[in-house]
C-alpha cells in the first residue's frame, strides 16, 4: 500500500528497489498524488537516504526516459553542471572555450527557479534563440559545431522534472539524495563520457557548508561508477555573487566580455578558468598546466568568443538585441571603508524582485532588468561612492536591501 | 512565504502563531495546496512540535468553528474519547449508563478509517439512526434525555476533518501532538465541562507504546488547562480486541448484551465499567468504590439498557433490523493448548477486508459483516475447536490469517 511505503521512510527504514519504483512510477501513472508524493519527498529530506536507494532511484529516474547514445561522435564528450548560483553564467563561458579546442560539448541546461538564475533563461534573452532542439536537432548540431546549450529535452528523465516541480513548491530541494538523483539522472541520460560538476556553498547556494557539498561530490561520484562515467566536483564559494552582473541579458554581456578577454582578475573569470582547465584534462587527459595554457589561448586568440558566435548563429540567436533597461538607480555607500561582503543571497532576492527571476513557474521575467555591481569584496570606497546599479522596470525598494554590502 | 515556513518546520524548528496561523487557514482558503499541506504535516510528524506550537494549533483548529456553549445545561456535562481499537463499542455501553446515573453526555463520534472501527459505522447499522444531528438538535436531546450519540457536526473545528482526512492518506496520522491538536479541539469546541480520553496503545492502535501514551495523556492534559477543562486519561490495552465482536450489527448486538448484564467478566465490560466510573467520579466528585455502585447498578437494574433504548428511540433508530450475515466460516484451532494471544491488528485487517471497514473515505460499509470471537484469551483449546465465527458477504480468503490466534 502507499502510505506503507511513506510510513516506512517516516521511520527512518530503507525502502526497497521495487517499492522506490512502484511509488515513482505510480506518480506518473496518477496512482500517486502530488500529496502523497510531497509527503514522501520531506520525510527522505529530514530522514535521508541510503548509497542504494539512492542508486535505485537515480535508475528508475533514468529509466523514465530516452537515453542518448553520443557513441557517433569522436573523441571524450564532456558535460558541465552547476547546482546553482547568483550571477553563475559559466557555462555561456566554458562551453564556448572547451569547444573551441576541439572537445565536443553537449549541455542541457535549465531555467531558473527561486533566487538563482537558469541559463535557459539568460539565452532567452537573446532573440531568437532556440533552446527546445529536439534529441535530433543536439545531435546533429554537436556533431557539426561541437557545441551545443539547450533547454532539457522532454524525453530525457521527465520523472526528474515532475518531481523537480513538486519539490521547489514544497520545500524538499535540500537533500542531498535528492539533488544527487535529480543532477546524476539527467547527466547520465544525456550521453556524455565524462561529468563535471560546480558544486556551489554558501548563502547563495542549495548548501551552505563544506561538509554537505563533500557529502554531495561524494556520492554523485558513486552513482556515475555504477554507470561507468567519470565524475569530477569542484566546490565553489557562492557567498559572494560570480562576476559583476546579474539578471539576464546583463549576464549574456558579461559573458561576452569575458570570451573576449576584457575581464581578467574576478572571481567569475577564474572560476571559470578553472572549471574550463578541468574539462580539458578530463577530455584530453593531460597536465593541469599545459591544459591551462590552452584555456587561456583559447580566450587570447578570440577562438572562445568566435566560438561563442557559432552558437549563438547556429540556435538561431541575434545578440544585436540584447537590451538593458534605461531605467536605473544606484546603491552608495552608507560610509567610507573596505567591503567585507557582498550578500548572494540578498542580490538574488533582489534581482527576483525586479522581475530577473521567478518566483513561481508561471511568472514571466523582464530580460533587461538586473543590478550591475561597481565594485568587489575588499575594494576600499568611499561615502556616498556607487556600489551597484540597479536597472529596473517597475520601482525597486531599495531601502529592503541595503543590507547586501557589509563596509568596514 | 509559505515554502519557508515548511522548511523552517523541516530544519525543526518552532513555527510561531502567526505562521501556523497562516499556513492552516491558507490551506481552508485553497492558498495552500494539498501537497504543502502533507509536506508540512510530514516534518511535523518526524521533527513534532512544541508544547507552545500544540497550543496554537489546536487554538487554531478550534477558531475555525463553532463552539458550543452547553452553560444552561444544568450539572457537569461529560464528553469520553477514545484514540480507537479493535472491537471498540465503549461509547455506546459507557454513554447510557452514566446518562442514566443523571450525568448529562454529549458525545460526537467519527467514522472508522483504517482498521480502527467509527462508532458512527455502529451506530448506522441500526437502521434509521440519525447520525446527522444539528447544532441545536444536539442541545435540545441532551436536555430532553441526557444523551446524545451522534456525528461530528460540520460547524466544530471544521480544519480537523480536512486535515484528519489528509493525514490518513499521506502517513501523518502519527503524530502525537497532531492526534493531541486533532481530539482536543473537536473535544474543546464539544463544549463539555470534563473529558475523560481512553488511549489505546497496543498493536491495534495509533499508539504502540506506553510511552507514547503517556506523552500523549501529558500533552491532552495540558491542552486541557489552556482552556479550563478538566481532561482525566485511561491507557487501556489494544493488543487484544475489545470483547467478543468485530463489525458493526455485531457490536451493537454485544454492546446491547454488555448493557443488559448478560456479558460480565471479559475485558470488554471490564474497560466500560471502569470508564464509567471515571466519569461518574468527574462528575460527582465521589469516591471511586462508590461511583463503581452506582455503575453496576445501572447496569443490573435495567436502567443503562433502557437508556440506551430512550438514545436509540430519540434519534430515530429502530433495533429490530439489525442484521448479520447468515453466511459463515469458522476458524479452528490449528493444535491444542492455550490461548497466549488473539492479535487485534490482524483482525482488524480481517475485518476490513470483510467489507466492514473502509480502506479509503469513499467505501461504503457492509453492516452484516465481522468476526465473533468464540474463546478469549487464557482460555485452553483442542485441536480442531472453533476459535472464531466469520461472517462474510464475498468469500473471505481466511488461510491469509492463521496468524490471528496464537496457541501455546
Amino acid at each position: 500500500m502507499i502510505t506503507d511505503i511513506i510510513n516506512k521512510k517516516r521511520l527512518g527504514e530503507e525502502l526497497s528497489y521495487h517499492e522506490l519504483d512502484e511509488f515513482f512510477n505510480g506518480y506518473l501513472d496518477g496512482k500517486v498524488k502530488d500529496y502523497q508524493m510531497s509527503s514522501l519527498l520531506m520525510a527522505i529530506c529530514i530522514n535521508g537516504m541510503t548509497e542504494e536507494e539512492t542508486f535505485s532511484l537515480t535508475k528508475i529516474f533514468i529509466d523514465s526516459g530516452d537515453t542518448l547514445d553520443l557513441s557517433f561522435i569522436p573523441g571524450t564528450v564532456v558535460d558541465k553542471h552547476s547546482t546553482g548560483g547568483i550571477g553563475d553564467k559559466t557555462t555561456l563561458i566554458i562551453a564556448p572555450i572547451v569547444a573551441s579546442l576541439g572537445i565536443p560539448i553537449l549541455k542541457m541546461s535549465g531555467r531558473g527557479l527561486g533566487y538563482t538564475g537558469g541559463t535557459i533563461d539568460k539565452l532567452e534573452s537573446i532573440s531568437g534563440y532556440r533552446v527546445d532542439l529536439s534529441d535530433d536537432e543536439v545531435m546533429k548540431q554537436v556533431q557539426d559545431i561541437g557545441i551545443v546549450i539547450t533547454g532539457q529535452t522532454a524525453s530525457l528523465a521527465p520523472m526528474d522534472k515532475e518531481i523537480y516541480a513538486l519539490r521547489d513548491v514544497t520545500a524538499t530541494v535540500s537533500s542531498i539524495p535528492l539533488i544527487a538523483t535529480s543532477i546524476m539522472s539527467k547527466k547520465i541520460a544525456g550521453g556524455a563520457d565524462k561529468i563535471l560538476i560546480d558544486i556551489k556553498v554558501g548563502n547563495g547556494a542549495l548548501l551552505r557548508t563544506k561538509e554537505e557539498a563533500q557529502e554531495l561530490s561524494c556520492l554523485m561520484k558513486k552513482i556515475g561508477q555504477v554507470y561507468q562515467k567519470d565524475v569530477h566536483t569542484i566546490i565553489s564559494d557562492m557567498n559572494t555573487p560570480l562576476g559583476f552582473c546579474i539578471g539576464n541579458s546583463l549576464e549574456v554581456m558579461e559573458a561576452i566580455r569575458v570570451l573576449k578577454g576584457e575581464e581578467f582578475g574576478n572571481n567569475l573569470t577564474k572560476l571559470c578558468i578553472d572549471l574550463s582547465t578541468e574539462l580539458v584534462c578530463m577530455a584530453k587527459g593531460i597536465l593541469p598546466q599545459d591544459a591551462q595554457d590552452m584555456v587561456l589561448n583559447a580566450i587570447n586568440s578570440g577562438a572562445a568568443y568566435q566560438k561563442f558566435l557559432q552558437l549563438v548563429k547556429a540556435q538561431q540567436g541575434n545578440l544585436d538585441n540584447l537590451v538593458v533597461s534605461k531605467k536605473y538607480k544606484e546603491i552608495k555607500a552608507s560610509k567610507s571603508g573596505v567591503i567585507e561582503s557582498i550578500s548572494a543571497i540578498r542580490l538574488g532576492e533582489l534581482s527576483v524582485s525586479l522581475g530577473a527571476g521567478r518566483v513561481s513557474k508561471e511568472d514571466s521575467i523582464d530580460y533587461g532588468v538586473g543590478i550591475e555591481l561597481k565594485k568587489q569584496l575588499g575594494d576600499s570606497v568611499k561615502h556616498g561612492e556607487v556600489l551597484a546599479r540597479v536597472y529596473y522596470k517597475k520601482v525597486p525598494r531599495l531601502q529592503e536591501y541595503e543590507d547586501i554590502f557589509t563596509i568596514r
